[in-house]
């Protein structure tokens, strides 16, 4: 009984590869269609060509036997799919996870190894779904915007759907056609119908959600040549009725009037012409995914929309952006909604990674990525990676600074990295003047993040969320996200007033972005940024500007942060720096409190313990602090009246969702002020030798020498050399020449800046 | 002039180690011992034998290249001798550091490279020292009971002079004889008498300051063949007049009436005859070097001692109990003053390892720990590790369980090891039932600390303290090490009514000892160590068993923890659990307060704020935690009027000396009572995959059955299973009949312990 359609699929083999040679891939008449498959990932000709070439792509031959073993684990577990009940990280939740991830491999385990047991087991599978799916209306959890049927939220039945139609391809020749005719019937059609008509809140907009909805619909459209769900899938549902003001869980708007929805938009709009995501990396790199596997599938189906040239490659770009928003240890920069760790090992990037290799001008540099992840996509893409590996061909990747620009049009701000590669030694600097991120956006602007080799020095604190860890909100955002998390004070930038950009507003957060007004990477010893804002506080203006420079006494360059702010009213401002691990040293006096009170009542600050507070009582503000046995300094220009705040998250958290990190806060009130602060990273502590070598800063005398509307000037001493460094605050042209006088010394420039040593 | 005594040296060699051959290096005749140095570390003999094989032994030729690029390195920099000024990290006291490590390493590359340049640099180096000495009487800086010359204490003049030794031992033939005559009795012999006989309440103890002292002077002893000063080294000064009230800078008595002293004395003492030192391994890491190096000295130049088979060869015991105390990392556990993170790859180890394969029957196991160390000693001890590698000798170095009895007759308790290792997996469970530990001790009796691969996962804090860190108290010992590091609440055991053990009194607690009660160790599945103090306070008597079991449930052992107290008064009894990371679940509400304050005022209490207090309102108390991404939860018995407390380390800190981290502490009012708890590490969590393995305890109904004088019982359930822990607490003889009727059911066995599962 097993072996009949086993020939049958052998004889379409040989029938159809030899036919397919010289026809592409294209929609065909619908009656040869179902003979063809697969055709949405894996091709004919594709699977051929492995079968015949595997001794010579061993990381392919690994990936497989991986694969082989856990596939078969699994499948002696049998087949369990339970009626839906749990939450995220619960066991019905996990089962049905497990279901979709095991059939999509036991799909291509069958088309590669031909063993009929792997087919068998999906089409038991399939064939147990199909029979409850009639039998409940939703899943019974009712906290989603977008509930789901076998989940508790759409998303996940999405994904349900974008790897079952993979498995489903994998099988769909080899089925009696009565079982197809069954399944497309009872289970895909009205599943794709769900996700879509059914839950336009869910599938009609610009969001991750709802690429993942598309992708799911397209996915099995194309594999079961339904083009009115490939339609709706890469156009959207042509109405929705969807309330302009209606918001989803993550406090997001579902969706402005007159936005466009559907795969092609969700490419359209959240992407920058640079492949920057407006959500940032964590996410991104889960809708790299259906991004990349649907492009994949389009290309191999409906060659003529050439998806991989859309909007001059930018699928390519995505994943470089991607792959440049990580730090040494390849850990995607938390910015906006991450959770830390997410790294480029997850499988969506060994896809993302694969595809773009082999669809992208065969980058090279992408083999040493794919190298690292020691995996590959079982598929075309993941076959050609792994030969060329195996042919010698990798190249290093290479992280330099970059700048992303962000909005669909690339000029709604961005994220600039500036980098310095020092041997196996890496520094980090991450600026974030991006705009909102949609409703996984952080009240940040501004603000920047540090890395010194995989550890980050100055932290974005990411989300407030443990993905998938049940006891926590059954792994969903916890409160905190939105009480701390996204707001302004537990990012490296300026709150004023104690109260966060935009006042937290998401609808004004999202009309705005600042703008960049410098960045120049050109020389690997002085690198700048700078931006601008004027929208995130009525009446007051932001300017910061950020500098790596070297100097000759360290192989670690200096960071330069010059946070310029204006104002018609006196203000409080609040910039603090996240740092992690011990004090070393203050050059001011703390005091410490008896008993611990919050640092305010809302907006994030009660969320943060006084452990400590001191007063400028002398002209620079010096703080040394000693993590992963490295010694930081943060040097400060002191105005007078300054306050240092040293603080530690966790107050008013009665779940112990927050991480006890500490934080120094510079505070300071005043109109017109430059923050002006140098931060290095200048010594190491050895705890075998027991030595402690640079514990001391060597940077003195930071002052702000001059401010005013066009110019601001600071001068600090490296040693015996005294350093100036002059930014033109209203005209950042290249050309303009610059002339001033100070202390006597007469300076003239072209360009937005002056850097240089003076006696 | 260079080349001159290089063949004077050239001849030296031919003539003497054809002489040698037949005559073992012993006390020579005054007149000849001139001419056969090297004679103390290195041997002609040695140096020829490694000059002729060193193709042999790669590891050697490897650490001698990488010390030449050192010392060719700090050579450049010329001799730099300064005037005595800074504390420790600081400029003077760093270079002298430098000075006697280079000079060291200078003589070993002279007599084995032949270059003379080495001998030059050493020889001027002297004439620096020797032209300073007689100019000043001490370090300027006053804080230690024991002021140094060239630093700031005589410990950093001991090490000096143990390095400087060896250095002065390989020129010594080369120097011209009126140049050995002048440093002998300008600088050698003054610097010896002042370790001494200038200092006495230094030199003449039981301490690792005074091994330093009588290695010091015992190693230029026997390099000028300086009987005096040899004897004084081996069995200390004669008299002293130390007042026996005295204490040095950590609070430790100088001395007790009628106490030995010197070398072998501090051999006799601090060790037990299973090797552990009293001190904890961090100090006997440090001792370790000038007890190894002095031995491989006195056995070189006076066998007749027979050093190494000294108390039964206990300096070969003392290496192999000191790797055993290291976790997985390889990094010493923290017992009483240890700094986290050092370890086997310390120098001292590296020579520590040598020596005790070259001289105990040349363990392979050691040859594994030297590969990990990646360096040798340079002698014949090293290179003969060096050549065994290289000619594959190596076997593992397994870390099982182990029981290291502490006292110079091993009557004064212990250290017990219960480990498990599960393919590369491994969990150490350390348990302190050890003596005080000389001025360096904790009081923590019957405390322990829990490792999980190389993470702590239950912490011992260690010191208080940043080692050579100048800006932190000069890098000595912190006041918070003695208001918190020292104190009981600091450590996982009991504290009574907020006092410490002894109530802190260190004549108290040098007086006292837990006893042993039981170690069972034979079934892998099954270890068992339990011991009794009755003397921590005044009426009560404390009883600890811990036993790490193995259910089929998980690759990981459960530990359960019976603590039992009596006492004829009713008292507050705080067990603290002092874990890592995020509390990811209570079965417990807990209450958090608006404002933090202080748990107490003293013994430690007033270091830890208070987040959080619970009530036990259920049968059992249970509390899951996330870190490194692995959950582990405590599951304890609960009695109705339980409290439960969240602190965390930090008030009453003004200089942020502490480390910020959490605790949960049990806190009972009681007379008689056990605390009966399970700890579990249950599961892990992939930030990558973002899934969440094994996150909730399997463990259920933990509750205490029987308490009795004779026997306290517990049952709990893992899954189905139901299991009864049974232990006799009177009589711990292995043949004793003991019989129970529990709930119904007969049990009867022999020996102190039953456990079984039941229906």
């Amino acid at each position: 009984m097993q072996m009949k359609p086993f020939y049958v699929y052998f004889l379409c083999i040989i029938i159809f590869s030899s036919c397919n040679q010289n026809t592409p891939a294209k929609s065909q008449d619908k009656d040869q269609t179902h003979l063809e498959h697969p055709n949405l990932i894996l091709t004919k000709d594709g699977v051929n060509r492995i079968k015949s070439n595997l001794e010579n792509a061993p990381l392919f031959k690994q990936t497989l036997e991986v694969t082989k073993v856990e596939v078969d684990a699994e499948m002696a577990n049998g087949i369990n799919v339970p009626l839906p009940k749990d939450m995220a990280g619960g066991f019905t939740h996990t089962q049905h996870k497990i279901n979709y991830a095991t059939m999509q491999k036991a799909g291509v385990l069958f088309q590669i190894t031909g063993e009929e047991k792997y087919a068998v087991y999906i089409k038991d599978m399939l064939m147990a779904y199909a029979k409850i799916f009639p039998t409940f209306k939703k899943h019974p959890v009712e906290r989603s915007y977008a509930r789901g049927k076998f989940f508790w939220q759409c998303l996940n039945d999405s994904n349900w759907l974008v790897y079952t139609s993979q498995a489903y391809d994998c099988i769909y020749s080899w089925l009696p056609s009565e079982d197809v005719t069954y399944l497309n019937k009872n289970l895909f059609k009205p599943y794709a119908d769900f996700i879509s008509i059914e839950n336009p809140q869910y599938f009609n907009r610009i969001h991750n959600h709802s690429t993942w909805g598309s992708v799911a619909v397209g996915m099995i459209g194309l594999v079961m040549d339904d083009d009115d769900l490939v339609n709706r899938a890469l156009y959207g549902l042509k109405t929705d009725n969807i309330d302009p003001n209606a918001k989803d869980n993550d406090g997001g708007f579902i969706k402005t009037e007159g936005q466009k929805a559907g795969f092609l938009a969700n490419l359209d709009s959240p992407f920058s012409p640079d492949g920057y995501y407006t959500e940032g990396p964590y996410y991104q790199r889960y809708a790299m995914y259906p991004f990349m596997i649907f492009a994949q599938a389009l290309h191999n189906k409906k060659p003529e929309l050439k998806i991989f040239e859309y909007k001059d490659g930018l699928l390519i770009k995505a994943v470089n952006a991607l792959l440049n928003l990580t730090d040494a240890d390849g850990e995607f920069f938390p910015l906006n909604d991450g959770q830390k760790g997410m790294s480029i090992y997850t499988s969506s990037l060994v896809s993302a990674v694969d595809i773009a290799y082999f669809y992208g001008n065969k980058n090279q540099q992408l083999l040493s990525v794919a190298k690292k992840q020691n995996a590959v996509q079982l598929d075309e893409t993941g076959f050609a990676v792994a030969e060329a590996i195996h042919a010698g061909k990798t190249a290093p990747f290479l992280k330099e600074s970059i700048n992303l620009r962000d909005g669909s049009n690339g000029d709604e701000g961005g994220i600039s990295i500036l980098r310095h590669n020092y041997n196996d030694h890496s520094l980090a600097l991450v600026y974030k003047y991006a705009a909102q991120g949609l409703s996984h956006g952080h009240y940040d602007k501004l603000s920047f993040s540090l890395y010194e080799n995989g550890d980050e020095v100055l932290q974005d604190y990411g989300l407030s969320r443990f993905v998938n860890v049940e006891q926590k909100n059954g792994g969903g955002y916890l409160i905190e996200n939105n009480t701390w998390a996204k707001q302004t004070i537990a990012h490296n930038t300026i709150t004023q007033n104690e109260t966060s950009h935009f006042n937290g507003n998401f609808k004004l957060g999202s009309e705005n972005h600042p703008e960049l007004y410098v960045f120049n990477v050109s020389e690997p010893g002085f690198q700048i940024v700078s931006a601008k804002i004027n929208s995130v506080y009525e009446n007051s203006q932001f300017h910061r500007t950020l500098v790596m420079f070297k100097d000759s006494i360290s192989s670690n360059p200096f960071i330069l942060d010059l946070f310029r702010v204006t104002s018609s009213e006196r203000n409080k401002y609040d910039l603090p720096f996240h740092y992690f691990g011990q004090v070393v040293n203050t050059n001011f006096d703390i005091t410490t409190p008896k008993t611990l009170h919050p640092l305010g009542s809302k907006n994030g600050y009660q969320h943060m313990w006084v452990e400590g507070e001191g007063n400028a009582d002398q002209g620079v503000m010096q703080f040394t602090w000693l993590d992963n046995n490295r010694f930081y300094s943060i040097t400060s220009a002191a105005n007078t009246e300054d306050k240092y705040v040293l603080t530690r998250m966790g107050a008013n958290d009665p779940e112990f969702n927050l991480r006890r990190d500490p934080s120094l806060i510079i505070r300071r009130q005043a109109k017109n002020t430059t923050f002006a602060s140098i931060i290095e990273s200048h010594g190491t502590y050895n705890p075998v030798t027991e030595k402690a070598d640079n514990a001391y800063s060597t940077l003195k005398d930071l002052k702000t020498i001059l401010e005013t509307k066009e110019y601001t000037a600071v001068s600090f001493k490296i040693e015996a050399k005294t350093y100036v460094f002059i930014l033109a605050n209203q005209d950042a042209s290249k050309q303009k020449e610059h002339k001033l006088n100070l202390d006597g010394t007469d300076i003239s420039w072209n360009g937005p800046y002056y850097f240089n040593t003076i006696k």
